[in-house]
């Protein structure tokens, strides 16, 4: 959206009328709104002129402001209004960096160019929104403007916003409004460096979460937008996390008999559209190699979304008799879904990691027994590696894998948004692949039969799942097992009376604690910055997560001592340094321990059991998952989407730009409540025998 | 080459002149072959028909056959003359599952659909090759005939099998000749399975080298080939290589500071084209994905050939002071080159799996050390991981990595061929990308400078280098450090006479001795497969090249003792059973120190050093590298490679298509010869001063 055609290519695309008028040539911005006002074209009622600046305070987010020309303030004042600290107005370059634009050019559709939204806090007046008629902006060049109905200008903000208020300029500088935006630097007076401006958050979790998971990612440098739409930057904080869950699943994996290789990116359009069923699902988001070089490829080739089409053709090739069995296949690699979905950062994303397991078996019970091990390793690697609770169970026939015989899965719960997540599935292939590929072997009586085959995966969703169930107002909240740095040692109590040598001491102190820990298995690291404060620290450390913080004062070193703050729930502790070896393992056991407990005592309290329709809905609109005695029927399960979507209209969640969402089944847990279904009960959403409780839940 | 078309296109793709000729329907062979050679067509002298048929031995592998009509001979005595047991013609199933084509359309050119040319032995009369005229092959229909001069259709079996040497039927038939393939079976007479025939080698090292190398990817299940051309499968004995490498040079960079992370793999095609220079190089082998499902992208997206243009523009906004230096970041992934030349498994392939390192200084003293840091890096993976020598040294400025101030490698040398590889690049980048990225920091006195940068990448290229250096007629040979399995351990003795018991005891022993060394860390496991005969293990695990074998028989149990027999150089030794835990972890690092001492040994009697032209290309001739004083101009290196280049027409290696290649810098090494070169020395090659030894070689 860097020239008028793209820009008003962006708002059809969006839906959104406008018109472009053209009018004489104004060479200055007052002579352009008069022009405005006057000029109006055929069919506009009436027309607005509106005024774009970018507002620069000394330290935190700058501000994009818009407001009617006719609204005075000087930015002085409303920049005090706003809370933003000394703001003036955005140099050129600033706001070319910033919004990609020339300043001249500055409108409020130059938002659509700013990756991270939470690099700019958008403030509207509301008399602009509030315009019975269309508003006017300037639109590259002196003899062109843009006309844009208030309404489908709201319109616009809410799909670049998420969600959008406008302020009241009238109300905030007659001082009767509290500042909009509370800029970080704000809260955090303690620090003394002006890089504090970028730390910590600006939102609350529970007040706006996609902004909050978004400035989770980015200002802990776990993750970075990248100029394609659906790929993200996996920044070392982040991709550590994806390190520690490989280092517990790949040796499990192989403890099972299950061996790692890596099989071709690409595969021959031919060998992909050969099984209907299979593709059906995947072929819309299928990415497609047609060139290489300045040549065109004689045939298509896809981009892997998934190796069942890449891979068994040569398990056909590979298995001939029942010795060539198990074959245990894994792989850890990238794969593409082209989803034209709005796309999350590790939820939906267009590019991702993952390991895909592919197994052949003689035997159906050799494959069931493997996919409850998987599941199960899957289910370890939420619980006990991320803290993470989840529930195991069985898909539903219309939830499961479309190729496959029967799907199990763990399920994951965000509580902010009352919203469940698949964490992982393990699919039993039967024999659907096995005969679509004719991989045969020959049996004991030398009969050639088909096999049995199983697939499994987990991808990076993990991380984001992490993120969202343990983050808080600070930020993020890293269970210990996979913490990069799991103990931070900061030297505190340095004053200007403090001596080199004493300092030196300190940082020496600190070097020693963090040998010590090291020796012992724990990853701890010292800040010994010296351009920093102490609170500067705190903040930088408790934003991004690490577990347990170290404070080492002189009094501390005097008493043999360190102080410790817990991340999770920030708890401090005075620990002998005598004992630091045995007391931090400890004590990053219980943290870990702990997240998992709080995490699912918050799961649990969710979990709502009921045995009739009546407050199905209700408790999903309470952000709840429902528990409820189910026939197990595709055409209820369809029945029960509908009726919840319908009522659910207005109650949505705001996270997503989702519409309103009905409710699916999430699985059909292993451990049914004690008793199980009762005798002669009914499914709580029609009028058939129940089958089985199920899980049921507004999903990502 | 399903049909006639393609034929003919790929004889034409191949620059092979040929006929199709039109003649009388002819239902059978024998009236086909009297219509041919009856009704020649205008412009050809003499016409011979042909016939080609498929013997399929009892064990090993199958045979096509090409001889003239006119040659006679009975199937079985062919057979028997080949060394083929038991050979009968190959069922039409057989014909199709090899060659995809029907029986009735078998003629050489199906040689084009088989990948894996040693699932072949090809066996050509010579009265074929040797025939002055064309040469008629049905071809898809009972009136139409493919013709072909003799010595065209030679060119084509040259082009398919790297180089090809007729057969003397008549001599054969005689008794005359000894058997051309000798069938692995034969060689393994103590093995009673049938499925034995599919062990060992066909062809030994020194006198087929492509095909060896392909044997034994293929054979040891490294690899299998892919339906896309220079895609291939790194199967689970392949892959483990590439993991143990990991594993070593992960926790060594990590100690340095670098950190891993993930991009995207696509790049918009702006963001690739930005920089030409560097672009240059790789936009000719660039993938692009242009479609996603059934839409076209607005703009064409390229799959990496490597990350440069992924990342840098990230990195100019992440840095902004000295204080976020270094940066120092590494990838794990795939990568995409599609080169049009031919591909080899590991050497040369269009995906392949690498480290990309990239990394961000605030001084060229940083960057230079950190270049050699990771320079000793490769050379032990190369040196202490896979036992292979390097020569470690800087590249020339015609060699060097384009967009780059320097680049430093690792130079391998595969004896067989006598020519040299590239192990791994280290290069600095200096300030080129900085300059073009606007990668920018403040520093110290408040200055906008421009940062220094290095990259460096090592790839799956190590796997094949290994291969080739250790390999020997009976297969692979794995340096200890990098085998999946480093003692295999196997029953002996077990007779007719054998009660169960005995056995059982004898099996528990080979366990018992398993679990020992595994608690010492040695990665060991027993064979007891009770349907294979040792022999037939031993042959199974010496092509797979595990490096230990321990045999345990009833008589080394009595004196509790086990006989190890040494993969590398055979030599067998008993061992006490009471110091295997001391022993074996010894005797495992005394095979990996005589593995990089045979191959260094080898290497170092390969490089000659000159100090003037005289013998250059003799010398390169006899498959040896050169050490000589040189001027370091480009203008001299490209001098000496056209030089080489003719001289050596006719005398090049035959393990690839490549023509007759001219010799080129492999490096200027580090190690200079002592007292390094002599005052006032000429350059070797021209008439100015030389300024450095440098080595030089044919390369691939």
């Amino acid at each position: 959206m860097t020239d008028l055609a793209s820009t008003t290519a962006a708002l059809a695309g969006l839906g959104l009328p406008h018109a472009v008028h053209a009018h004489a040539a104004a060479d200055s911005f007052r002579a352009w709104a008069d022009t405005v006002a006057a000029a109006r074209p055929a069919g506009v009622a009436a027309v607005a002129p509106t005024k774009t600046l970018v507002l620069a305070p000394k330290r935190g987010t700058p501000a994009l402001v818009v407001a009617l020309d006719s609204t005075e303030f000087s930015i002085g004042a409303l920049g005090k209004a706003l809370g933003l600290k000394d703001a003036r107005a955005a140099s050129d370059d600033a706001v070319r960096a910033l919004l990609r634009v020339d300043k001249l050019d500055a409108t409020p559709f130059a938002l659509a160019n700013v990756a991270d939204k939470s690099a700019v806090t958008v403030v509207v007046d509301r008399n602009v929104i509030e315009f019975n008629g269309h508003l006017a902006f300037r639109a590259f060049g002196a003899d062109k403007s843009l006309l844009v109905e208030a309404s489908h200008f709201k319109a616009f903000l809410d799909a670049q916003l998420g969600s959008f208020e406008p302020k009241d300029f009238a109300a905030l500088l007659a001082g009767g409004a509290a500042p909009a935006p509370a800029p970080a630097a704000k809260a955090k007076k303690e620090a003394s460096d002006e890089k504090e401006v970028l730390i910590g958050l600006t939102v609350k979790k529970n007040e706006d979460f996609p902004t909050w998971y978004s400035q989770v990612l980015l200002r802990t440098e776990m993750l970075e937008y990248y100029d394609i739409s659906g790929c993200y930057i996996i920044r070392p904080w982040a991709y550590n996390i994806w390190k520690r869950i490989q280092q517990f699943f790949g040796p499990e994996i192989e403890e099972l008999g299950v061996e790692d290789c890596y099989f071709p990116m690409f595969i021959p359009e031919k060998n992909l559209t050969k099984e209907k069923d299979h593709i059906e699902g995947f072929s819309p988001e299928v990415a497609w190699v047609t060139r290489a070089g300045q040549s065109d490829l004689a045939e298509p080739i896809a981009v892997r979304p998934t190796s069942e089409t890449v891979m068994y053709p040569y398990y056909a090739s590979w298995i001939r008799s029942h010795r060539d069995l198990p074959l245990r296949l894994n792989q850890w690699c990238n794969v593409v879904r082209w989803e034209f979905k709005h796309p999350q950062p590790f939820l939906r994303t267009r590019e991702f990691l993952w390991q895909e397991g592919h197994t052949a078996f003689a035997t159906k019970e050799e494959a069931d027994v493997e996919v409850r091990q998987i599941l199960e390793l899957y289910r370890r690697v939420y619980e006990e590696v991320l803290a993470v609770p989840v529930v195991p169970g069985r898909k539903s026939e219309k939830e499961k894998f479309a190729g496959g015989l029967y799907t199990t899965t763990v399920e994951g719960f965000i509580p902010t948004t009352g919203r469940a997540i698949q964490g992982a599935t393990s699919h039993c292939l039967g024999q659907n692949f096995s005969k679509m590929f004719k991989i045969l072997m020959e049996n004991d009586e030398g009969k050639r039969v088909n096999i049995w085959q199983n697939s499994w995966g987990l991808t990076t969703r993990t991380i984001g799942v992490m993120v969202m169930v343990h983050g808080d107002d600070k930020g993020l909240v890293l269970p210990p097992r996979v913490a990069s740095i799991q103990a931070i040692v900061i030297p505190v109590g340095i004053t200007a009376k403090t001596t080199e040598a004493e300092r030196n001491a300190l940082y020496a102190k600190a070097e020693e604690i963090v040998a010590t820990l090291k020796k012992t298995g724990v990853r701890a690291k010292s800040d010994n910055r010296d351009n920093y404060s102490p609170g500067y620290k705190y903040n930088h450390w408790e934003l991004r997560g690490v577990p347990l913080r170290l404070e080492v004062g002189p009094k501390d070193v005097a008493k043999n001592e360190t102080r410790s703050v817990r991340r999770d729930n920030g708890v401090a502790a005075q620990l002998s340094l005598a004992t630091l070896a045995e007391e931090v393992p400890a004590l990053l056991q219980r943290i870990q321990d702990d997240m998992y407990a709080k995490a699912k005592a918050e799961r649990d309290s969710r979990v709502v059991r009921l045995e009739s329709w009546d407050k199905f809905v209700e408790t999903l609109n309470n952000k709840c998952l429902v528990l409820a005695p189910w026939c197990e029927e595709v055409s209820c399960e369809e029945d029960v989407k509908e009726r919840s979507a319908n009522s659910a209209q207005g109650d949505e969640p705001v996270d997503d730009k989702a519409p309103s969402m009905g409710a699916k089944t999430l699985c059909i847990p292993f451990e049914q409540p004690a008793g199980g279904v009762k005798k002669g009960a009914k499914c709580f959403a029609c009028d058939r025998k129940a089958v089985s409780y199920t899980l049921w839940g507004r999903s990502y």
